[in-house]
């Protein structure tokens, strides 16, 4: 019994494992394609969704009289184990690939083709029963399947980051409302504003999440338009009548993703415009959880030399020299995967600018940089959420004190001095150290007590009205 | 009588020449900020939209009984003046300037004070009757006012871009249907696929494009939301209970732009997203733009040494040294106007990433980057219309000849003969030179000479059928 | 007398005012290319370079026999005029323009031959007796005369630019010196750490871009390779034997820029390489100089409620609505003006990865990101360093009372008490707000008042020495 | 015998399983950071590093008599197995995290730490005989002993990148070897210009890339500069005089790598500028190779309908569906990889913006970047030598018969007939599809067919020489 079967394709023949499900193109592209070491197959849900992919095309081939019921049998069966999370190691193709993805189409319908094979009773590689590129493949191309499979794939990912992204929105809501009478300095340019809450600050953290977790849903819907049918470029050559409809059809019971047909299948076949505006919206999303990192790390400055408003929880000594230290790692670590995702989606950019013609050859690596980046936002925002938000605590009098002591609420008497006397009040406080306080009541006698303890009450410093003469 | 007045703020006195509306606020401005050279003012739109911001306000304050009506009167003068387009020349301030924008306010502010007390019947810079801060800037802060303007700005060029994309979408089609019976080669990888149609391929540039005028119209709604009201950090300090309603009622009034107003003003006003996502947006545009333009470049290669499907429009001559050289110019200038629009975006990514606490100081940059890359396309997407793709002709003959002494056009006979036989088809006559006719019908005679009429009819390459046996 | 005359070139005839000293072509370029509004006759610098270019050439071509002595004289008087700084009116193409730059070369050509004819005693447009191609041009093309000008122009904006940065250093170094024993607390990952001075801060920074200085002069060696003689592709085709030697000769001594000849002419007609990599170190310095604002922002936050440890110079009111508040507005404009220079590095990317076969077509908008980020940064240096750098002060009494107070200064002890023991009085410190010494010296006695005194003398925290027990 | 160790540090105790030479700090940053699942000990020349930085450290130590010798003989014994490549699996922090490189640190020292122990007869997790901080970390911070383990790693990946550019820059200087008698058409801006040969080509690949090495070593030799001894922040707090210039002269004796110690140690501790050149040589280089991946797929493009200068070898099938296509698979595998590298040097662009004070808490992320982009670039250049390029073949005829049948060779008449009679016969031959030769020779008798022949020779063509009337 020989360990190896033989195979071949228009180019040779190859020795094959007989322990692989993978055929002869699946093994040139292994040795064709080798610069990130990680495999396809790292990426479960682009197998599953392959399953999916594959199913819906077999059954829609079935239908339609030009394929087999038993070969149509053979083939659901094998799409059910991948879309089971069964056989992943199977697929070796490297991350970053030439060739559109064909090598990761090729692998697929050679995988599925074995494992049908197999339930039909044939050895592996017995092709003439059930041929990877004539049957697996049938009414498809690379340039169809292979963008449906990633379509769905990316869609079920963005599910779970919506999932990260609204919790971390509801930590930071949660936050605000603990937060909510705690008074504190606002600071513009970062120079002493006027006083405000921090949960108003905690609180507009989730707001600006909230709207990003709109955009992501809004490009999660561009992706779910697919080409099915397209075939080689988008005039459907090879594929029968009413293959396209039926398959999506099939295409979106199996995977109970709401896929829709492109209504151009020639500008479809080429155009990566979905991914650039979910990379878009990724980018949009790290810029903001990126600012509101670095405004963690800056309200929790110090301790004593810092702005010392608030306490992150301690996850780890901070150094190995410096004893007690301990450093915002968590922040540190969301900025870091944001600088990553921002990289990831000037690739995209590049990518998608590189497409000629009837193809974009380069949506491999644009798949990479998308299931990376989606991968390590939905991480880090567990992470920020889970060893950061819910853990911070406020320093609720230094934050006040900071508020008494500062020259910014000054401007609360702009409407009873106006613009020039207050800014004179505020320059001699600058420049001898006095408070406001000082200034207005005991010596310039501009207002008495009574009206600065209305102006200043904590109450009046947390929801200002607007107080005249 | 003097030729200069005495103006002062806190930091001290400028003389400030009497033809100047501007005052000691924009002079120091001027002196500080000088990087482009390019003011504020070569954006018409911008001052325009500061006229509709500051008459709105100025009603505001009116009906709300903190404004005496005779300045609010004055003020609305001066603003219509400003929505008239006049006064731009006073806009002295760079286009990038620290202080978050506060110079372009003020800049907006003195200007209008100085119109309306001449409406009043005072002189420029008798501020007591009529004052840049208490009065112009009532109720606001330049962090609620400025931001509005400048979206209002955006809003009305955003609309100029769309009918320029929505024009040259427009043009495709049209070639589209003009080039509907064209037989030609698809190609995808740079390889020879299967035939198509030159219609086909210039209707999905059109296609292509209409699914980014949708994209632009979203982001154009994200951008009309407004934070009118929130003062200086979005608490709403020295605004008048109700002023923030009433203010955004008016502007979308005088102003013509559907604004509305955030729900959470502290988030409004550091938030710079919208920009984000427009920008996003814009690249998108420009990745598919240049994406287009790659293509009319490599389909008009030649004239004799390349693809030459097409001709574009001679628009000068092509070199300095080769006599007769025509090139490409307009897809060029396309290309790189893209380049121009992904660098801004970049900045704007960086400008985002920036913003700390309650604002993001760096929004003049993001102005810059946005005003320019909608000006810059607008023109670049015009000038592909009318200088390129309204004459462009095929060269009809030669696109066929191409596509029958073609291989790719065996794919057609994958229902027929299968994948393998096909493949052995196709490496003969790659090794040899012979046409894939010579060797199917002539030499193997695998098919009859009236099936392979039935297969390459010209109607069956365009519209191609799925036959089989 | 007639104010127009009649030009023609092979696509037709223009009328061109007789004003003019450019011509048909230039006529075209202009219509057809309208993006930036900016001419490129705003850059002096590639004016001046073009004469220096377009006179090198005519004697070289004299020399060698190949042009009349009296049109070489013609042209040479021509270029002397621009390269007196005159006739930049002349030069009205667009910075982004389509065709590699054929039009602003033969803008020159034209505006040359014109002033020679008028020279000669002939009319505007009289070519028979001097013509743009055959006689200005002459054993050249755009794709080696534009980009020669364009390096020489590059080069000598580089040699202002560093200028700019080792002022900026040089102000730096004497703030170090200045700053010398002003004690600080030192941080890292915005946590305190150890004690510095503000002295070795300011003086990291001119460390900082002292490197820099020399890796802007690394690239600008890099962009003193030129390829006259190249002609159309490199191979030199219609120029004669010996000219390009000749021709780079007479161009060094006219232009004192010290150009080489490139050994493969064939790439250096379309290599950018050179281009890139002073883009990406003006990117790099853009980094730096960013970083440095950066953290000048953060030593100047408060006054009352940030770090505090520096004062700016007061440059303009920082608000419209918070009277007294000064922000720091120049390094704003340093950070804004440094994001652009990286968006445009971005554009230069793109510009240069998309160069085909013999010749980039995207020079032009590479010119337009080189000349802007030069300009601009130049500019931010020189008001970074005028308007700010000089006048800062530092709150000594502040930044020494925050090291006294702090936790960080426990690492002193390490030595002597081991980082265990030191991370328990840390932990101690945080908790209660007791002070180092308190635990160490009172409570616990783990080392006398007097080894206290060693190691926390202003001397040894300044300079520190390593004191075991 | 229990299989799990207590460890404690001041956050509190944690098991630790006796298999583990790792620690309680380890342990942390495994439970906080999991982004991208890729462990530091995937990067083996790290971990060797790390053997080096501690050994020359412990060396050091001892020498200053700070360090029992005892101790210090085991740690360069365990030092020594990390050189040897051992214990690479011990490395388990992820690639991004937060901390600045502590956990990287925390790593090397504890496994260092407990392989010592042993060493000397004791059990893992006694630290009282051999401490990760106070006796492995000894005069060092994770400030100091990170970077310089990562610049030395970075420095011997870059060695092995430079080999593979000069492997591949050798084989196409190979190639334009071979190729120097092909005569072939050049194209400017896509459209036929003027003859060259295919060696002059290739030749140009090779030049452009040589100057890349050269970049390359200059980038590198900035990597060198460590700043060992700066401990925390610069200032060498615990580190004993002339502990710096011995341990980094140890250094570079154990690593072979020419390290040198930083000038100003405080901006060493901070800057970036090195990794930032590095990663925009790296772009450089991705530029050009994708450049010429672009050539290569353009001039390979066909076979019929294509441009079909040059074949590349086949690697794989290139089409599931179009039988007997063959893709420029290789080429497009460098694309992508190139464009990684692109976005990966936004990263650590926005990463080095980021750095803050006294510490650039973002260089893990950067360090993931410089990596991965070293490895994937020398991977996709070894990948283009030897599965492509070395196997490239030239279409002779087709190349020659392309450029006689072309208009572009009319530019060689210029010096006899004039720019405008050229233009006209140009202008006639693409009007009418005749041949220059027939125009010129036979039609207007503008020359003798001797004076063609003379002209028009191959070997004239491929060395123009100046010929006049």
């Amino acid at each position: 019994m020989a360990s190896f079967r033989i195979e071949h394709d228009f180019l040779g023949e190859k020795e094959i494992s007989n322990d692989c499900y993978y055929g002869v193109q699946t093994m040139r592209a292994k040795e064709n394609f080798d610069i990130t070491g990680i495999p396809i197959g790292s990426e479960p849900l682009l197998i599953k969704a392959f399953g999916h992919v594959k199913k819906a095309a077999a059954l829609a081939n079935r239908d339609l009289g030009i394929l087999d019921a038993k070969k149509a049998e053979a083939i659901a069966y094998a799409c059910d184990r991948l879309i089971a999370g069964e056989f992943t190691d199977q697929f070796i193709s490297d991350l970053i690939q030439g060739g559109a993805g064909t090598s990761t189409n090729m692998n697929a319908n050679e995988v599925i083709a074995n494992l049908g094979l197999e339930y039909m009773g044939y050895k592996k590689g017995e092709y003439i029963h059930l041929h990877p590129n004539n049957d697996v493949n049938l009414s498809q191309s690379t340039n169809d399947a292979y963008p449906t499979a990633f379509r769905i794939a990316v869609y079920l990912k963005i599910a779970a980051f919506s999932v990260a992204v609204e919790k971390l929105q509801k930590a930071f809501f949660d936050k605000g409302k603990e937060f909510e009478d705690v008074l504190k300095m606002g600071r513009t340019q970062l120079q002493d504003a006027v006083p405000m809450t921090l949960g108003q600050e905690f609180n507009a953290f989730a707001t600006t999440l909230g709207e990003d977790v709109m955009r992501i849903r809004e490009s999660a819907l561009l992706i779910t338009e697919v080409n099915m049918g397209a075939t080689a470029i988008g005039t459907g050559v090879n594929a029968p009548e009413g293959y396209s409809e039926l398959c999506v059809k099939y295409l979106a019971e199996i995977s109970k993703v709401p896929v829709i047909l492109s209504a151009d299948l020639i500008e479809a076949t080429y155009d990566t415009g979905a991914y650039v505006q979910l990379s878009g919206t990724l980018k949009r999303n790290a810029i903001k959880l990126s600012k509101i990192c670095n405004d963690l790390r800056l309200l929790s400055s110090g301790p004593r030399c810092g702005l010392n408003e608030i306490n992150l929880p301690a996850m780890q000594p901070g150094s190995s020299i410096m004893p007690g230290k301990v450093n915002p790692v968590i922040p540190e670590l969301m900025n870091q995967t944001c600088f990553y995702v921002i990289g990831a989606d000037l690739t995209v950019t590049m990518a998608a600018e590189a497409g000629q013609l009837q193809l974009n050859v380069m949506e491999p690596v644009i798949g990479m940089a998308l299931f990376t980046s989606l991968q390590y936002l939905t991480k880090a925002c567990n992470a920020l959420r889970k060893k950061c938000v819910v853990g911070i605590t406020a320093n609720v009098e230094h934050c006040k004190n900071m508020v008494m002591q500062s020259i910014g609420i000054v401007t609360q008497l702009n409407p009873i001095l106006g613009y020039e006397e207050c800014s004179s009040i505020a320059k001699e406080a600058l420049k001898t150290g006095k408070s406001i306080h000082e200034i207005v009541v005991t010596e310039r006698k501009l207002i008495t007590q009574a009206k600065w303890d209305e102006i200043y009450s904590i109450e009046n410093l947390i929801h200002p009205k607007f107080i005249a003469q």
